[in-house]
C-alpha cells in the first residue's frame, strides 16, 4: 500500500434541496443538485470536461424500485456513453463514491470526474423505509432479532453510558447544536432550532386550550413525552435523523488540472476507508467503531495531519449517539469524553472543534446514500469561505466522516484550502 | 484521459459452482468462491497481502433481504476492517468492479486487491426475480409498459432481424454452442448439450407411452412449443440464460508486485466502460449497445490491440441476440453478420474466434452480480492453459465483455498472458 500517484482536489459542489418531495423523482433531484454544482465551479465547466461518474446509492431498488440507477442518473444530465459505476456502502454510499473517484483520477487514466448520491426514500411508508434501512445491518442475525438502526444504536449509546457515564443531557446537547446550525442552512430539511420546536409547541397546546407543561428550556421539553417520543432508549424522536429525498454533486479533479476551473480548489489531502464485522455481537467493544479508526488513521496519515488540526468537521450524526462516538474515533476528544464536549458547547460553531456546522444529517437530514457527498458539500463552503451565517472563521482544514449501517463501512475525507 | 499510471495483473481466479443452492446463502458462496481463488495462486496469497475489495452486486437488497453487503462477505473471509465497496452496474456488477479494482492498484494507493461478485437469485420465485431484475429498465417507462428482460432483448432481436435478416436458426445456434462448451466446465449449472436435452425429452416421451415427434436434429426440437416454450418471441426458453446462485473472485495485482504471487500472471492490458440511455424508445438504434461499443473502443485503444488480435472471448449472452449484438459491437464481425458467424460455426471452441468456452452466462449459468467476474476467471484459466476439456490451444490474448441491462452499462476488459 502506497501513495496516490497524483493529487486529487475539488473543484465543484452542490446539492439539492433536502426535504420531503412527493412530485420529484430521484432523477430530478439529482439533476438539481448537479445544476447546483455545475454553478458553483467559479471558471465554469462542462460536460464534455467530465470523464466519468460515481453515484453513491442504497438502494433506489427498494426505494424507488429503480435499480442500476447511476447510468440513468448520468443520462439525465447527458453524461452518456461516459463510464458511470454506482458505489454501494449502505449510508457510507457516496462517502466511498469520493473514494472511488479520488482513485479514478490518481489512477491516471481520468482527469475530471463527477462524484454523487441520491436517495428517494419517502415514496415508501416509514415503517417500510425503516425495514429497507434495516438492509444494512446483518440480516440473518439482527434483523429477525427485532433490531432495526435505532434499536442498534440505542445498544450503542447504553453502551457508552454504562462503560464512560454518557448523560442523556449530552445526547440531548447534539440534537439542539445541531438544529442550532441546520437553521442556517437553506438546503435543511428541518432548519429549526429546538428551541423554536418548543414554542411552536406551547403555541399550538395554547391555541387548543390545553394545559401547557412548565418546560424552563429545550431540555424539559425534549424529556415530554409525547413532544419528544421514545423511539428507542434513550433515543427519542430528536435523537435520529429523519427519512429523506436529496442528491449531491461534486466535480473532481487532478491537481494539475483544477486552476483551469477554479483559483480556489479544495485540496483532498486524505482519503481512508474501513469495515467492520455487521452484527454488534461480534464486536469486542461496541462504544467504537473500528472501521471509524482504521478509515481515520489512514487519512490522518496520508494527509500528514493530527486531529488537533482539523478545523471543521462534518460527522455522521445518523443518531445523536452516533456523533458522540464519532468525535471520539476520530481523536477530536478522548474515548468516553465526546459527550462531555458537547455538553460543554466545544463542538459548537463557535467551539474549539466545530462539527456539523450544515445541521448534520439531523437537521439537514438524512437522504441516506446522498449524504456523505452532501457533507463535502460543507466543507466546500466552509474552506473556501462561502458558508454564510453558519461561517466558522478562517478555517482551511476540514474533514469528512461518512458511516454506513452501525460501522460495517466508513469513509474519511481531509480537506485542505 | 490518460493512461493508467501503473500496469495491472490478474494472480489469481476461482469461482463457486454456480446452480440453485436453496441451503447456501450469499455469504457461503462468496466463500466458496474466495477458496478456490486462493487456490489458484501458484505461490500461495495470504489475507494480509490484500490491501482492500470491491465486490459486485446486483441486488441482494431485493434477493436476499440483505444490503450493504460487500463488508460483510469480506468479513466472512477475514478482510476486515479493510476498504470494501460494492460496486453495482446490473448485470455488469462485477465488471465495473474488475474497473474499480485496476484503478485502485493503479492510483498508487494499493498493490494488491480482491475483485468479486456474488448473487443468491433463487430464494425468490421467478417471476418475482424477473420483476426484481426489471429495476434495470427505466421502470418510469418500460417496465409499467409492462417490458420485462425477455421482452426488452426479444425487441432488439426483431429489430437485428428486420435490419439485417438474423434468422431465428442463428440464435438457436449460439444457444447450441454455448451449451456444447457448458457441457466441459464443471462449475457449469446446466453442463448439457442442446442434444442431450433432447435425448431426455424423447426418452421420457418413450418412457410415458406418449407420441415421440419426428424430430431430425436439435433445430426441430428447438422449434418445439412443449419442450422449449416462447418466452418473447422470437426467445424461447433455450435462448435465456437462467437464474443462478453463485459467485467469483479475483486477485489483482500491480505488475511490479505480480511475480511475488505467480510466474505466470495474466496481463489486464485493457480497461474500457461505456453507458447509454436505459430505455429502448430513447435510442437512435437498438441493433447494437452504444456503452459497449464505447466501452470495447476504450480498452482496445489501451490494450493497443484490434479486435482480430482477441483469441477467446467471454460475451454477456444473457440471451442469444446478445452475443449476436455483442461479437458485431467488439468488432469480431461487421454489424449484421454475428448471426451468420454463429451460424457458420466461426465462434465454435475450435472456430477463428472461439465465444464463451465456459459455456456463457446460457449453460454456465448467471448469477447476474458474479457473471463479469466468472468471464474472467474462464480468461484466466484458457490464457494459462488450464481450461481442460474446453481448452483453446495456444491463446494468448482474451477479452471479456459484460453487460447491465439492455446496455445501460458495459465493461470490456482486455488480457494478455
Amino acid at each position: 500500500m502506497g501513495k496516490l500517484a497524483r493529487g486529487v482536489a475539488l473543484i465543484g459542489a452542490g446539492m439539492s434541496k433536502f426535504g420531503t418531495f412527493p412530485d420529484k423523482t430521484g432523477r430530478e433531484l439529482f439533476v438539481e443538485a448537479y445544476i447546483d454544482a455545475l454553478n458553483s465551479v467559479d471558471k465554469g465547466i462542462d460536460n464534455k470536461d467530465i470523464e466519468a461518474m460515481f453515484l453513491g446509492n442504497f438502494s433506489s431498488d427498494i426505494f424507488e424500485g429503480q435499480g442500476h440507477n447511476g447510468p440513468l442518473m448520468a443520462d439525465w444530465v447527458g453524461l452518456t456513453p461516459k463510464p458511470v459505476t454506482r458505489t454501494e456502502g449502505a449510508c457510507a454510499s457516496s462517502g466511498v463514491a469520493i473514494r472511488a473517484g479520488i482513485l479514478a483520477i490518481a489512477s491516471g487514466l481520468h482527469d475530471v470526474v463527477c462524484v454523487s448520491g441520491m436517495e428517494k426514500m419517502t415514496d415508501l411508508p416509514t415503517s417500510r423505509v425503516t425495514d429497507a434501512l434495516a438492509a444494512a445491518s446483518d440480516v440473518s442475525y439482527e434483523f429477525p432479532a427485532g433490531a432495526t438502526f435505532p434499536g442498534l444504536y440505542a445498544t450503542i449509546a447504553t453502551a457508552h453510558m454504562k462503560k464512560y457515564g454518557t448523560t442523556i443531557k449530552q445526547l440531548r446537547m447534539v440534537g439542539i447544536k445541531n438544529h442550532n446550525n441546520g437553521k442556517l442552512n437553506p438546503k435543511a430539511q428541518f432548519p429549526v432550532t429546538i428551541k423554536e420546536l418548543m414554542e411552536r409547541r406551547i403555541a399550538k397546546l395554547k391555541e387548543k386550550g390545553e394545559p401547557v407543561p412548565s418546560w424552563k428550556d429545550e431540555m424539559d421539553f425534549l424529556e415530554d413525552p409525547v413532544s419528544n417520543p421514545i423511539v428507542a432508549w434513550p433515543l427519542r424522536l430528536y435523537d435520529c435523523s429523519p427519512i429523506t429525498d436529496g442528491a449531491a454533486v461534486l466535480f473532481l479533479a487532478a491537481e494539475e488540472v483544477a486552476k483551469k476551473f477554479t483559483d480556489t480548489p479544495i485540496h483532498i489531502i486524505g482519503t481512508g476507508q474501513g469495515s467492520a464485522p455487521f452484527a454488534l455481537h461480534n464486536r469486542p467493544d461496541i462504544t467504537s467503531l473500528i472501521s471509524a479508526r482504521e478509515a481515520a488513521k489512514m487519512a490522518y496519515k496520508m494527509a500528514g495531519v493530527d486531529p488537533k488540526d482539523i478545523q471543521v468537521a462534518e460527522v455522521h450524526d445518523c443518531f445523536t449517539i452516533a456523533e458522540i462516538v464519532a468525535t471520539e474515533d476520530l481523536g477530536f476528544f478522548k474515548p468516553g469524553e465526546g459527550g462531555k464536549a458537547a455538553e460543554e458547547g466545544l463542538t459548537a460553531r463557535d467551539g474549539e472543534k466545530p462539527i456539523n456546522t450544515s445541521g448534520g444529517l439531523k437537521s439537514k437530514g438524512h437522504p441516506v446514500g446522498a449524504s456523505g457527498a452532501a457533507q463535502a458539500v460543507e466543507i466546500w463552503k466552509q474552506l473556501r469561505g462561502e458558508a454564510g451565517p453558519r461561517q466558522v472563521p478562517g478555517v482551511e482544514l476540514g474533514l469528512t466522516h461518512n458511516v454506513g449501517g452501525t460501522g460495517g463501512t466508513c469513509a474519511v475525507h481531509i480537506y485542505r484550502r
